[in-house]
């Protein structure tokens, strides 16, 4: 891997029976691991293995940007189906290593395999924070103001269109946060830098499940305003996603997180817009208020990526 | 898991979007992944789901060992069919547990997925190693000699008679090293304390492509003496392997290094056998020397688990 000669963090990559790396002194390690599976996270007819490439790795970055962490190396371990073109594969690591690249990450090992079935890859992503510093699901406080980073839904909206047109391709840019999701790096190492974030997670299984997780794990509950939620807008006509998925869609990749009131969030981080969606509260429901006042409890949806409507 | 609550090292575990570790002051990070993919490199019919997640673990302790390193934490992405019987998965993962407390390993984090097709899993075992101290496999030099713990090709072993028996279960307690290897940790941390190795790698693809990789990433050759190489005994009358098993069996996950014939090598590492088995040339070749004196070039077979083989 040439191109991360000058990379010092990484001692030994590829060719030895472990990568060695470095993590800065007084840092701590960070770890996440995901799979990205065809006919489970994608399928070949609907996304080009550049997309595939960027998604799997994507996805591990967002868990680094969730911890306010600064992502180091990268592990992929692919099995490929043996009558699988090599161009795909080709494509597919390209699409990968140009993230990589933007967010200084080495591909520092792997696995490769043949698979029995479909393409299956598993990342892996090793990045790290300053000791003590990681922000967790754990720290929200009745109170703090709820906020999350640019627009919810795309994703979703992306998926439903793939499904009603009957497998007809899209064009990436009308969807971006499905096809090239951008994680959020650089917001979430500003938000821990300046201490704003009490809790922090990534919208990757969709806000009411995502919000969830922080609720459960702080022992409180959330009201959240309708009216505030920001719907991504998406096709030709940059048309605002339904409701729905902007509340229960995942794989948006967007930092949801909580901040004392006396905090104050900037309305931009690294020109991401920041929006203030809801209230952390006592109890341990999720509301949601409407633009007319009225709530309703809101139940998590989950987040089955694409495989329980795709198997009708 | 609660079983690791002890733990100083994992500062988070499962529940947030990334596992938090600290890794010792001084030392490296090790990372390693290895795939196991049901019809690959492990049979449901063959073996039982105690012994898929032993060996799923055992793998990557073994690439931490081959380094002189030391086990932190191990990360699993698990991919299940849907007709999967819940049994199948807790036995899996006690196996997994199991080898896991022994090595003082924790189960950090992961991820798990529906599969298309058959049981997928993928383990990071990530560990540390005093920094600059991690033997590699590039340090063999002319004149060191080759050196193997324990018994080669009982892995193989197990696999033909597998083969040959049409799908009859083997007695694990016949075929140990197939069944139940047991990494090498305790060995390979010892070479490194005493600095005794100046090369080493783990006999995962088997002896002739293994040493093949010291000699390739350290620009010499070989020298093997073919009655040296300690053979398994296996079945119920601990019959040696044959020769073929051996020299290119994979799967043994013993430790192959090489030491500067100044150190003085013990018979026997943490109750583990090491024998002698050759020399580091000048040559790029590797050359085996039968009981008469005669050699013939060794070509490096590679070892492909059972899937050439299984598919006839």
């Amino acid at each position: 891997m040439a191109q991360w000669g000058t990379d010092t963090r990484i001692i030994t990559g590829i060719g030895d029976d472990c990568a060695v790396l470095s993590v800065p002194a007084g840092h701590e390690v960070l770890v996440t691991t995901d799979f990205s599976l065809e006919g489970v996270h994608f399928r070949r007819e609907w996304h080009p293995p550049e997309v595939v490439g960027h998604r799997c790795l994507a996805r591990g970055l967002s868990d680094i940007a969730a911890m306010g962490g600064e992502a180091i190396a990268t592990f992929l371990s692919l099995a490929l189906p043996p009558a699988l073109r090599q161009s795909w594969v080709t494509r597919f690591v390209n699409g990968l290593l140009k993230l990589a690249k933007k967010y200084h990450v080495a591909l520092a090992g792997g696995d490769v395999a043949q698979s029995p079935s479909g393409v299956l890859a598993d990342i892996v992503l090793l990045g790290s924070v300053p000791r003590g510093k990681a922000i967790s699901r754990s720290g929200a406080r009745p109170g703090d103001q709820i906020y999350v980073t640019g627009e919810l839904g795309g994703s979703a909206a992306a998926l439903d269109e793939l499904f009603s047109r009957r497998n007809k391709k899209l064009r990436g840019a009308d969807y971006p946060r499905h096809f090239f999701s951008t994680p959020r790096v650089e917001v979430g190492r500003f938000l821990r830098e300046k201490k704003l974030a009490s809790a922090m997670i990534d919208t990757s299984d969709g806000l009411s499940t995502d919000l969830a997780h922080i609720c459960e794990e702080s022992g409180v509950g959330a009201l959240l305003q309708e009216v505030a939620i920001p719907r991504a807008r998406v096709g030709l006509k940059k048309e605002p996603v339904e409701l729905a998925f902007a509340i229960h869609g995942g794989e948006d990749y967007e930092l949801l997180f909580t901040a004392d009131p006396s905090r104050r969030i900037p309305l931009s981080i690294r020109g991401v817009p920041v929006t203030e969606i809801g209230r952390i509260t006592r109890g341990r429901r999720i509301v949601l208020a409407d633009f007319r006042g009225r709530s309703a409890i809101l139940q998590p949806q989950g987040w089955e990526h694409f495989r329980q409507r795709a198997q009708p």
